[in-house]
């Protein structure tokens, strides 16, 4: 890994997250191809926890990728689950196939009634359209004025999410996919707050009560690592200097994929 | 509708999609809120009628809005689904609703096996954020650079997927979410051919017997109107002067809603 530029990124789970790795080492029919840095990732990893889907974890170090991974998703992108020898990925397909292949396991993270389960989709949509893409452009805005426009996109779109949901979650008492595809970014909200002026009060006390309890799920929690190995990601957006795929989308304006 | 810069457009369906609406005007549980002329409503439209769910169809004039439609629906959008005095919208959530609300109606759009239906939602992801894309660049493209690069981006969507395509549709004999997520777009690819430069030939022998397939496909057939009225609506994106909300995203450089 040396000369790459992000060779300072730790490469392997920390904390919390290492001891949920720990144990999920054993060979299982499900294999999470995992990055433990990546909210998108972290999305499908809460699912699994949630459900008790049993899976084995594996790490991919983004700078230097397994040939065994790169033939089953030549892609390279994770969250890949490897399932029967295939390899599946985008998360929120990702978090439904987990429910189409694991009905059996209790709990279901999208509700029996078709209309909540449409509910459910719709402002799933409306995190991936709007509340994400506000996030990514707080983190990487270089100026005031771009903080400040981004910073209000982003309070609207929690505002609107907040005035949603039934409490204490989503849908009510469970927890939904609408709640799994939000967590990883609740709980990378102190990034925004050390670096960017955000306040969770100011996106209202509905969200910020939310917000609190999310991130204290049980499942987030043992699926985060710690602060001080994430913060050296973020600088590298807070500067500007990512190269993702969702760092180049946002600095061209395009919506990140 | 006088004084609108929009008032040429026709305010109803005409033709084989004349014949479909007149035939879906008595009351039923769900009430389609349509613009005859919107690909993404057709999509919904495509689903009804393939799996033969009542449906009470309704036009919605764009510029001229029903207060019962706006009570319903506050964001105005079509396609709407009202289920129950609720309303529902987002073409693919739409889908996936008649699949979760009438489990009893067949064929059903999404194949049983889980890795099949996570494929197909993978590849709806695909359509979402590359095809359409390129398509609706393409559409409004106004110099020579613009316009190759788009069709350059289009035809390569179009082959991956349709490398993705077991045949004779999507998912091998029956028709499923990915075939009705693309179905609007090939319908309206005379558009692209006659101003545009586009050739289906151009994207593979693979893709043009896919896109004549599914363009000859009979619920899409009686979902179309005339060729000459739709003709008028792309008038507007052809020269960059739409102002629907697609439109606006493509010209500020964004992904489309």
């Amino acid at each position: 890994m040396a000369r790459l530029p992000d060779e300072n990124i730790h490469p392997v789970a920390t904390g919390r997250a290492a001891e949920t790795v720990a144990q999920h080492q054993d060979p299982q029919d499900l294999v999470f191809w995992s990055g433990w840095f990546c909210p998108f990732n972290q999305r499908v990893w809460i699912a699994l926890e949630e459900r008790g889907i049993p899976y084995q974890y594996k790490e991919v170090n983004p700078y230097k990728k397994e040939p065994q991974f790169l033939m089953l998703n030549p892609k390279g992108l994770v969250p890949t689950v490897e399932y029967q020898d295939k390899a599946l990925y985008e998360s929120i397909v990702l978090c439904e196939f987990l429910e189409d292949a694991y009905p059996t396991y209790k709990p279901s993270l999208l509700p029996s009634d078709p209309y909540e389960r449409a509910r459910v989709r719709i402002w799933i949509d409306h995190v991936t359209k709007n509340m994400l893409q506000a996030w990514q452009r707080l983190l990487m805005a270089q100026d005031k004025a771009k903080a400040d426009a981004a910073r209000s996109d982003l309070y609207d779109a929690q505002r609107k999410f907040a005035a949603q949901v039934k409490g204490p979650y989503f849908v009510g008492e469970a927890l939904s996919l609408a709640d799994v595809m939000v967590a990883p970014w609740v709980a990378r909200e102190y990034v925004l707050e050390q670096h960017r002026g955000y306040d969770r009060a100011a996106a209202g006390g509905e969200w910020k009560a939310y917000a609190e309890r999310l991130s204290g799920r049980e499942s987030v929690v043992k699926t985060t690592s710690e602060a001080d190995k994430l913060q050296v990601i973020y600088d590298r957006y807070l500067v500007d200097e990512a190269q993702s795929e969702a760092a180049r989308a946002i600095r061209s304006g395009h919506m990140m994929p």
